[in-house]
């Protein structure tokens, strides 16, 4: 990102004694002089008359590090979310919007309930709409009106009830869209990429000077964004990741020298694959795109295969689907052209290797089954514990617009609701440390090689 | 199959009055002469005592055919299964084998436990083997032994405990083992191809005059074995299916122009593709292999594609895996070699050729999403209906091979159990017929077209 | 029944050679003279062009019973389901309506559905109302309008969606409203006493000389219809109750001399307690209305459980809601009044009466878990199987009607659709007969007692 | 507790600058001087090896506490859990042991096996015995072998494969029996009770001084166990639970003032019941031990259902088992004894009271189904969440004992694995903090009253 103006705004820094430093986040009031304020109508909502310090303390903050020591310093936080004493829009005058962007998630439809939901019952802001089909559906659609009885009970389906798409983001158009339409709150599910976007709404909005406040839920369902603790739908994504793997291994223990294949989520960083395999402890190999692996020679993944399948007469491998991708372009390179669109998947591509292999080496007959469960996997809708988190999501990013934040998703560090400035979750991926804990455990539970030391030269179309 | 005495002892069978006629199974009497007879220990057992007329008639038979008129023919009937007065084996002398052969399907290992039980608890016989991996394991591998304590929570397990697979068959090796092992109950449970190697073993073993009983449980997850009701594990597929029509309803209806693809078992019937879509109401089109489709021009899949999309804006679609087979042959003809082996997938092939067609017309952007789950759903366990079904089967086999019936398998017809002669469930496939009321249940609640008539020379290439 | 002219009219026996019996249904031409006929709309329908014979016979019938002897009689038989050459109904003239009566059932809505859509896509009939909360919505509340659009996902949800109640039937009240609305085709989804009331419906209508057609689909969770093959809903159940088994099985094997007991339905009728055990194969004990039990001295209750502890060290029983009725009664007689409602739920009360013996018994330590699935089995939706049984159920009872069928149910024989007399379904239930083979199996999977032999004057406060 | 030097040494308190506190825990070393130790096996583990800084430094910790200011103090921090380099036990001299104690929790044998599991992989360490049925299994039961293949499949299913039981706890013969068998790790597995249970074994192991860790694994399905983040088999009773009020929902919904009653677990604590009406939002009102409420009058109950009821014609009520016991033990007083036991569960005492109330009051017609799905909920197997969560947990507890701590039990604390001394999980519980954030949330989604004004000396039998 260049260094203008905005982006200096963006970053506002609060440094503190003993090494505290608090990333926050925009706020209307940083562009827009002498806004009025107004009490939180939370104030006399019975539900919230009984709690003590309902209201976040505005010096509350949450630390992005937990683990410190005696001397150690205070390190970075985050500003904490939830309502505020003073809200910055009149609730008579919000006219706010959601979109969904990207790939299907469980949960998005939790989401957009709770933004409706949250929107009416705590503020009473009744006038929300829904933007179809992604970015470009601002201004090639008509938007549909969201009342808490349209939404009633969409997180019980999976999908999103607002459609989805990729791409179609063109900001001025989207920015005039807004302003023309009088809409003060935009509402902004989707990943990384769709961040970006949301983000340089938010700029150009400023840029404008608009009193429209951008909130951001971070959407991806491989967990790959990163400071956040998880992203909703994950922990639904892990949870029915099962099935796929339970089913291979059933099919390879039926079988003399069974080999089960799963292909999970994670273009990027390979959470799905190595929680799923942790949970599972039915899986002999796990391969992710943060850990390179070769399939000939010493310490390569046939041989592997071979000692396991001579060992217990059966194994399942797990891969991400972004595991591997130099191998693949490398082998397909090398092939004519026709037909091997397939082959950039991963898993066809591994379970066409696979049995070649080891039809060539005749010594051992194997039974390869693959299943991919991606899209059955994204279409289902949360479980309990993703519903309740992405109620929560949504709540913050509710209360965090309504108190005049802008340009901040809303996420969870330690444990703890915070608002994020757009540009700590889109300037990196979050991505399986192959030096942390979390992937020693997962190593020390299926026993696979390191694929540290690959022999010299050593690549698919090697030996 | 050629006329030679065999098979015409093989075919017993008996007329009656009005166009009545029994198509009989073999006994062990057909070929052995003056063998002994026992109490069936049914009688003292405290369970049964209660039962009045607990075995059955020697002249129970039933109808094959039950939608009659005033008038008509009484017609084909089987010989009803279950207890008879008299066994032909002493328990103690007993000495049963189980084999399971070729692709998994849910409720194997039901039959597998009710096999051991029904022996065990219901007729003291205490030496059962197992026979692992298929026929082959008669001659190539170790026998396990099994027992009520062994089996007793296989049936909450997907896959089978035995091991399977394809070929291997050699009926003398096979003989050879059994007289050997002095194996006298045989139980094969497989489909079409494995009961035509078990009327093999039924021949031979008569050939060398053996007290062999030999029992087929025959398994198809596509319920293509005729004659009978249904087979096991059908149910428990149709169900399981629910969920990748789900999710690829739920992918469809969340973009715009969204393509749901479900490949579901059926190599050459389509049943379950077809009762699934019945049961699901979220299908659009249902290709079966019994109803030849084509894809261009008018009254073609891609003309009904474009239509129900801009009717309703998405559109799921379910394929039989045997549907358009010859389709897809001619396609991969047409092209080189390499990397083409996927495209024998019908799933995959078609996945292609649709994107192909709507990149292509550039009218219409489409968005497809191949679901294929074969895997998933054969390997789960079988559903309480199939449950009880498999242990039904189970025992019938056990009753009627105790009973000195051979050559025969066990089967639900018009909702009654039977023995019925190997020969009648493997001459030919149970289909879906597309002149039948059933179809056309189904066709009416896709409204799909009838692709009765294609244009003249269309096929995939042609337009 | 008295036998005045209705139901003698209502009986249409017709006898054929060889022991033939035709129990027909009656028809509105049966009292009004000179109906005119309209070609059935599904000759132009594309989906049926292709299907030859679709239209039923008018010959075609379906025999009750169909284990047979070479020289048995023919039997009773059924009219066959399906549409009809010609309709009695021009379809821009019939209104129709639905009520659904008593408690739920899986397939409520599956059926609900299905009849909208079948009237609407099949017979292109618009005109179909929804009387809310059971006969009594007839006179007491509004009709809502259904459309394919308003049914279209109601199968995926449990329940009902025009609502329900217990009585309230008032014929006059009732039919009076059908004459006022002009409704010509009603469709009663109720129990057996519900299908009374269709009953009395469709005599005081054909006593008006109305031109309605009434149609019934019998619905009952415990399967206790007779003559028909099963009930929808009733394998949903049996499936569902397997999570109950299970837990109580879990539940049990975590402790020391552990009882898990689980109620399930049944209040005349003992089938799901008979398939979810026989499903299920952890159940020690299955106590059903159709066979007396007794708990304390010899052969009783009590042994058993000691016994079986003793063995195992811990057992499962499973109990119908209506099992041991006498003994409840009889115990809460001989206490006083006060918090005793409760105990007449057979599952509390022997929950009481167990730990009551052994707790006096001072030999044995139990612990006893009892679950009542009840409302968690009846409220879930149609599983795959029970949505393709309610789908048939609903179109065979619109054909039907639109053929000028009336005073019938629809419902399955032997495998075949057929349409049946009211008075056959409601003039006894269906009950496991514990003479016969089912039972036997069941016995023989528990190894339970067969409370044959009640000692002298035993009874619940004996000993 | 009394303050005897025991107490003291167990609080072992670290002070730090700016308010730093480090709870930690007590250490074999503490009162066995002299002890050797060896490098831990994980050094040459290829599985670790990739890990940079795998092992735990000796100075990190974890804070309790994560919202913070600029200015607060650090506050309590506790040991960060983990391998460390050296160890205090040589593998072949281990003998370890694991008991389960109290109710049923779902991850009960996952972290069985992963205690096995762990030791066995990690450590090389091979003698592992299980207690059977809890604390009295230590005197009065033979252990058994544990080995990897004997737990490989256990996490598949529910319950604990040990057995469990309540009380028993007789600190020296447990002791006596560990000395004897010359066990030098307990593993406790158990609720408050039992890791107060755990605190006295240590102790009086401490007393004899002898070599003996002792880590306990906190379970309680109420996640009522004070400091750490939730308790292991909590999410999965959150999930189960849905399925409870979606039928409740059902039967609500299916008739005319319908109330669906759902009781779920929480004796002190209402947090299953709290998130279980959060992820599900079709709860009206939910009531916990916390939050007292009272029936009559204005702003009780009975005016809350009658309110909802005529508003929407249904409603779901959430009942914490621990809920309103004042008013059920004031209500069985009242009346006399017999037959009452079964009304000391809340859930049928408020399904009686409510019905009574409706039916003599006589103005609206209610149906309440009640629902108590406890026992199904506690049986299940872990999810996949939960399955992680309770590997990670054994992994930390294994790793801790085998560093020489002991008295600890391993515990999530802001998302970080720590050890905790015993007497911070045992002096009180964790309770909804009914002035908190998370239950204002619940209340605004339900907008139940918050009882907070009972009328004057209202009780239940006031009015």
């Amino acid at each position: 990102m260049d260094s203008n103006g905005v982006d200096e705004q963006e970053m506002k820094l609060v440094q503190g004694a003993a090494g505290y430093v608090l990333e926050d986040v925009p706020h209307l009031t940083d562009y827009i002089l002498d806004l009025p304020t107004y009490p939180n109508p939370l104030q006399s909502n019975p539900a919230y008359s009984v709690v003590r310090q309902y209201f976040v303390d505005e010096d509350d903050t949450v630390p992005q590090k937990i683990v410190v020591h005696k001397g150690s310093p205070r390190g970075t936080h985050f500003r904490r979310a939830g309502p505020r004493q003073k809200v910055y829009f009149k609730p008579a005058d919000v006219r706010a919007c959601i979109v969904t962007c990207g790939g299907l998630c469980p949960g998005l439809n939790t989401v957009i309930r709770e933004i409706v939901c949250g929107l009416h019952y705590m503020y009473g802001v009744t006038e929300v709409l829904g933007v179809n089909c992604g970015f470009s559906g601002f201004y090639s659609k008509n938007t549909v009106t969201l009342t808490p009885k349209d939404v009633s009970d969409i997180h019980k389906r999976g999908g999103t009830m607002l459609g989805t798409s990729r791409g179609g983001h063109d900001t001025s158009k989207i920015v005039d869209n807004i302003q023309d339409r009088e809409i003060n709150q935009v509402y902004i599910i989707g990943g990384d990429g769709t961040q970006k976007g949301a983000s340089a709404i938010y700029k150009e909005i400023r840029r404008r000077g608009l009193k429209v406040a951008v909130a951001g839920i971070p959407k991806t369902i491989d967990n790959d964004i990163p400071v956040i603790d998880k992203s909703f739908g994950f922990d639904t994504a892990v949870e029915e990741a099962q099935r796929a793997i339970n089913a291979a291994h059933v099919e390879a223990t039926s079988v003399e020298n069974g080999i089960g294949l799963v292909k999970l989520m994670g273009r990027y960083s390979g959470f799905i694959a190595m929680y799923a395999t942790l949970a599972s402890r039915d899986v002999d190999c796990c391969l992710i795109p943060e850990s390179p692996f070769y399939l000939e020679g010493k310490g390569g993944l046939y041989e592997f295969i071979a000692k396991r399948l001579r060992e217990n007469g059966h194994m399942v491998i797990v891969v991400a689907e972004g595991a591997g991708q130099d191998l693949v372009a490398e082998s397909i390179e090398q092939q004519d052209a026709s037909g091997n669109k397939l082959l950039k998947d991963v898993g066809l591509w591994m379970s066409l290797k696979i049995k070649e292999h080891f039809a060539k080496q005749r010594k051992m007959d194997i039974t390869l089954k693959y299943i991919d469960p991606t899209y059955m996997i994204r279409a289902i809708p949360a479980n309990a514990s993703d519903n309740v988190y992405s109620t929560l999501l949504a709540q913050s990013a509710v209360h965090g617009a309504m108190a005049g934040y802008t340009g901040f998703i809303s996420g969870l560090v330690n444990g703890r609701h915070t608002y994020i400035p757009f540009n700590r979750i889109t300037e990196k991926q979050n991505k399986v440390v192959i030096t942390d804990r979390m992937w020693a455990r997962m190593l020390s539970s299926t026993n696979q090689p390191s694929f540290m030391n690959p022999p010299n030269g050593a690549t698919e179309g090697a030996n």
